[in-house]
């Protein structure tokens, strides 16, 4: 089956497709806007904009990081938090709190323009001062429970054998493969 | 001059009719979505996506809560932070740090599809524990400098004679004077 994957980011795509390997993964990098919401709220959004703009079945995906102490937030608006507070300062924000919280991997699929599927991968941990390689932001400040590793201190195959991208993606493949 | 207003909230209507007295003020409640970025980013691409809507000059509004220890984050998304988080619980993310903040109210103006004028209405202040009447969620919270009382304590009256959306729309009615 080909399946649209609307991401601009290589990497992901690459992920995918090793996941999703039964299938032909074409990539399209349309302008997509970030909407507000949760994580939920925001793949389907994006889901059904892309369907409407490529006329063809296709998925999304959004990564949050949250927060016990915030009730789930920052979720999906990490990328702000990382852009304006930083991924140094982040963790500080929790001083005095729980630390505890969770990855989120979010994939919005739309068959038709008002089929749309939604797809989630979670991974429970820490969020820590920063450390490790600067690979990718958040991943400097969060531990996995049952790990003592920041995914940034993981090999990128120890990381993907875990994560909560790869949930996501086999959650998604699983219904692929009884369709 | 006639102003479309895209808004759902009549009393944001009513107090923005009041600053822009010389204009007729026509009120639109199409819908747009709220995208993330900043709050200038915001209201430019939901003027743009209105004026694309409506094929006519309109502007749209929106408001913040920017806490200073959080580099002016939740920003734009203190609607999600109030749904969420609750604004009982949203002062103690800050306890033991800088409790200084303001709010902001951010005009966008589309003249054309590509021609989108910018205002803002800014107080500095403090983020208390929640207090006074239930009239707005964050007035409940916020205490502006120069005052002893949180907005929501304050009169209709006496908050409008002061506010950042008193500011925001004042400025954009000294740019329509000028047109």
């Amino acid at each position: 089956m080909k399946l649209v994957f609307v991401t601009g980011n290589a990497q992901k795509l690459n992920e995918a497709a090793r996941i999703l390997k039964k299938h032909e993964l074409i990539n399209e990098s349309i302008d997509i806007p970030e909407f507000q919401g949760t994580s939920k709220e925001i793949v389907i959004a994006k889901a059904k904009l892309a369907y409407q703009k490529l006329k063809k079945p296709c998925f999304v995906d959004d990564t949050s990081l949250c927060f016990n102490a915030w009730n789930g937030l920052p979720g999906p608006y990490i990328k702000d938090f990382l852009r304006f507070v930083g991924v140094e300062k982040l963790p500080s924000l929790l001083d005095g709190k729980d630390n505890s919280g969770y990855v989120l991997c979010s994939i919005g699929y739309a068959k038709s323009e008002d089929e749309i599927l939604f797809f989630e991968g979670r991974i429970n941990g820490k969020i820590v001062s920063v450390g490790g390689s600067d690979r990718f932001q958040f991943d400097r400040i969060f531990i996995p429970n049952g790990h003592d590793k920041r995914f940034s201190e993981m090999t990128i195959e120890e990381k993907n054998k875990i994560s909560h991208r790869k949930k996501a993606f086999e959650a998604f493949n699983a219904f692929l493969e009884d369709e």
